[in-house]
């Protein structure tokens, strides 16, 4: 079989309420196509490990936590290939480095590489990675909301919602929570250039839940942070090193910053597979660059002159220092933090 | 007359050497339109007051010091309309609300008031401010050149330079002065949305320079600060209170926050016209919000869900805490502020 385009509004099996935006289904793995919305909502359902690699690598399917489902998926459809053990070790690397700086991608294909040792099914196992990540979330949520004002501003960077993760969200799990423990909360969701998955996501989601938001763009944060009306800011991670320094989307920083100077609180939320423990502080996280043509041109038109040059770096580190607290399925963590 | 298309490249009379934004040549205001750059370069003569204050309104013309030119200008057709006193104040007074947060444009509508009372030649009297305007952006790069390094590089944030004043300009002037003196920097420009002023305009007008300019997303200013890679950062202003608060483009207030946090120096170049002494502190500064459409569409394409909301504040203050130097014509002020 190759890919195969469904219709709207898949849902994963037994999860008929879950939005996620990537899931198995009999012996597929189906996954929205996350650089169409909020435009359109295209599903397509893939056979093959490539096929899942480049999703991962397109960014058809991004947030960390949704690209660890992405890679235990794509080994799932790799051991079908009976492949010999070597040939089946590169492919399992191609999958690891499909994207660079997401921790989670690493520790679900190690997961999977240990399952095959143990001889377990590797469909299974990766069904189990996504039911993880989504009870995960779901506890996120439930340690995190407390940290939230009981009215008021949230504001958040990217998005580290339901389609960052098996579903539910991580950031916007712990706003979720909030809302649904009756606090009445409203989100000012960053746009988030160059991929603007602040607009076309974050806002996308909350306002399908009914959870008031508004857009900004990314260097109106600071603004609102200032005047008072941001009481707090929650945002994924993609890899926390051992101190407690989170990489995160760009401008994630620049809103910590703005946090630190005003006195808002600043808090992380992920699950425990975002952690690194190999590495002793954000120094070490590999920050992924990608084309300058995503800063360039914006819906087909260039917005550079041509001759100028372009940086596109996709992450950067918080230092630990100006993280209030970094909210894991475990519970909330404060600094100074050592994982 | 109506307005008139001319062709490209066109310079202020007297001064061919210098790329104006908008200048006064036989009678006639000309303008070059900003929103088109850098694909198309349309420059229009206008003969009218009703006609400039559109332009200023529309953001055709932009840039606290050009807007003040614009403003003078405008006054100037203005009186060839032989109007009655109570309605040619009435009018003043449009072209004053004609955008509120850049004080400039007060202050050069006033200026030329007091030329009408004083019986001086009102064309003459614009073109005087368009001319000390030339003359401060060249003295604030003399005074401001000795604080860039001598070498690496410096960040801007959206567009102040000749683009913005009557030509030379503010923070672009303090880099061209600095190069023309030897120092080998290069310039990394946010893109500055919504507008991208950065990407389109100052990566433009260096690149014309010769001067090597980066674009990146504003988001991505915090990442370069921390990474120790940004040796300075320089800014323009739209106005500035009596204690040193500046009001800039929205995404000043983050990079001036993470330069605080990474101890990085902030600078703010400006021409004295942009001190507002009216008030105490940047709390009473008017903040322009403009029409969400100016987030929600980019290049013709609704980013943002249809039910999303956005806000669209347009500037931000920066409290003086966080700036390390003021550089006007008059030479180098340093905090604690007192204009």
């Amino acid at each position: 079989m190759t890919a195969e385009r469904l219709g709207p509004r898949q849902r994963p099996p037994g999860h008929p309420e879950v939005l996620s935006p990537i899931f198995w289904r009999d012996g597929r793995v189906i996954v929205l196509d996350q650089r169409r919305l909020p435009d359109e909502e295209i599903w397509t359902a893939y056979d093959s490990c490539d096929e899942v690699v480049r999703s991962i690598r397109d960014m058809e399917v991004r947030g960390a936590p949704a690209i660890g489902c992405a890679g235990a998926f794509a080994v799932a459809l790799l051991t079908r290939e009976n492949l010999p053990s070597p040939e089946l070790r590169r492919r399992m690397r191609e999958v690891v480095e499909a994207r660079p700086t997401a921790i989670n991608l690493g520790a679900a294909v190690h997961r999977m590489a240990n399952a095959l040792i143990m001889e377990k099914d590797p469909a299974e196992e990766a069904q189990a990675i996504w039911r993880d990540d989504l009870a995960a979330c779901h506890a996120i949520g439930a340690h995190g909301a407390a940290l939230l004002p009981d009215e008021g501003t949230v504001l958040t960077h990217c998005n580290a919602g339901a389609l960052a993760t098996a579903g539910f969200g991580t950031a916007l799990g712990v706003i979720r929570a909030a809302v649904a423990a009756g606090k009445r909360l409203r989100v000012l969701c960053d746009e988030t250039r160059p991929w603007l998955q602040g607009a076309r996501l974050t806002a996308w989601e909350l306002t399908e839940d009914g959870i008031p938001a508004e857009v900004i763009v990314d260097g109106a944060a600071a603004h609102f942070i200032a005047s008072g009306e941001v009481k707090a800011i929650v945002v994924g991670a993609d890899r926390i090193a051992k101190n407690g320094d989170v990489a995160n989307k760009i401008g994630t920083l620049g809103a910590a910053s703005a946090a630190s100077v005003f006195g808002v609180p600043f808090y992380v939320a992920a699950p425990t597979t975002t952690l690194d423990r190999s590495i002793a502080d954000g120094s070490a996280i590999p920050i992924e660059s990608r084309s300058p043509d995503e800063v360039a041109t914006i819906a087909g038109r260039r917005v550079v002159p041509p001759g100028v040059m372009l940086r596109n770096p996709v992450f950067d580190v918080t230092p630990a220092r100006l993280v209030g607290a970094i909210i894991t399925e475990v519970g909330v963590h404060k600094g100074p933090y050592s994982f």
